[in-house]
């Protein structure tokens, strides 16, 4: 029996979200279809981020356990011959059996793509979220800024979400405008709870058209209470970007 | 008779290029069809750079002439409700009637994105071309140095190409790394000619991969002979990303 890693990028638009489900089309399910086109038998594929529904990725990170004796390029060829045009292993390699892709991850990267101007976006409609607004993009940094550290993230949770601990380290935080109207906002952290992020940038989006200052945004930070957060942005606009382990697994551009 | 601009956004993947044609689907029967169902008058539309079939724009600027006396924010609303959702106005304005959107524009920038790695891509399927060796960056920029300046560049045009100049001033021409393994090649000149930019990537991919050396791709530049330049690039990994003017048309991002 051997461990196998991918490395996977998809378009999330067409998907219920990462994790399989009783119904629907999932990229967990596209891939242990695929997998078990190419091997002969069924695996169970484990992500190290479990991404909504809508929400895209550039570097997930999966893992399967495998009888077969294909290498690991034969491997991501073949998954990619049999995978929709919507989902794609960009590496593949052979992991320790007692390698947890989803524990031995150290941090989590993703961005959320603004586009900002008065007319809709055409080329980007699948991957950033319109708005029409003009943003004070310096408040936007003040406020996230807020976020870096040791904290205690509970307040970007949706009110009535369990009672588990909020501390997270949060790594990295910033707006970074990309060219023409387009902004991303990466954020770094240890790890992520449901809508986390979607409900920081709604809450940054209120700063930003100045409804609240950063002031505001810094005490909802502090209080750590679920249900604080201003409502979440759309999934379209958030991709996992990469996965960040101890020794990188993958051989990638940066 | 009024004359409106407007900044342009389209995903090219399922046009048959801006310019009208017999047949199929253009950008500018789009916005024609759009102009009419809002305007009640059917109105030629002028664009400022030609893109071809499939190459994207985030920033293309087009004029038409109109009695309509709707204000340049109603027209943008209403054009993109006209729209189909790949074509969308970003900003309209009024401009003085004698203002050529084509001959006054001083340069044009074009980003040609690349998805580098072992597997394909997939979110980026539409406006990125995938190339599964690795790249030799360094030769690459070095390559495209050889571009800037004020140089005939007409090596990069199709064989058999008519005599016009070759002659243009290119004001910057260099890859990028934007994130992970994606790379833009951005290159901002007066103006360019059918494929050129395609025909240069595909120049400077022989370099990247090691089947042309920088001093071969300078050669082909000094000899300004069309046809001597590798196999153009797939048009999926072009988009205009904006067109300059002396005085800013539109208040943009950056």
């Amino acid at each position: 029996m051997r461990k196998i890693a991918l490395l996977i990028e998809y378009d999330g638009t067409d998907f219920l979200g990462f994790q399989l489900q009783g119904q629907g089309r999932t990229v967990q399910g596209e891939l242990e279809r695929a997998i078990e086109e190419v091997t002969g038998t069924r695996s169970r594929v484990a992500g190290a981020s479990r991404t909504d529904s809508g929400v895209h990725a550039e570097g997930q990170v999966v893992s399967f356990r495998t009888e077969s004796r294909l290498p690991p390029e034969t491997l991501l060829r073949a998954l990619n011959f049999y995978l929709a045009e919507d989902v794609a292993v960009k590496a593949a390699r052979e992991i320790d059996e007692d390698f947890d892709v989803r524990r031995r991850a150290v941090s989590r990267e993703y961005a959320y793509t603004l586009a900002v101007g008065p007319g809709r976006t055409a080329l980007h409609r699948r991957d950033a979220y319109w708005v029409a607004q003009s943003l004070d993009l310096k408040a936007m940094n003040g406020a996230a800024a807020e976020l870096i550290g040791g904290k205690d993230i509970s307040s970007f949770t949706l009110a009535g979400e369990s009672g588990r601990s909020g501390r997270r380290r949060v790594y990295r935080a910033e707006l970074e405008r990309r060219h023409g109207d387009l902004i991303d906002f990466v954020i770094e952290a240890s790890s992520f709870r449901k809508q986390q992020i979607r409900l920081m940038v709604g809450t940054l989006l209120e700063v930003g058209r100045g409804k609240r200052s950063v002031e505001d945004f810094a005490a909802i930070v502090a209080a750590a209470e679920p249900g604080l957060a201003g409502p979440a942005a759309p999934a379209r606009g958030l991709c996992l970007r990469r996965v960040n382990y101890r020794e990188p697994l993958f051989a990638t551009g940066d």
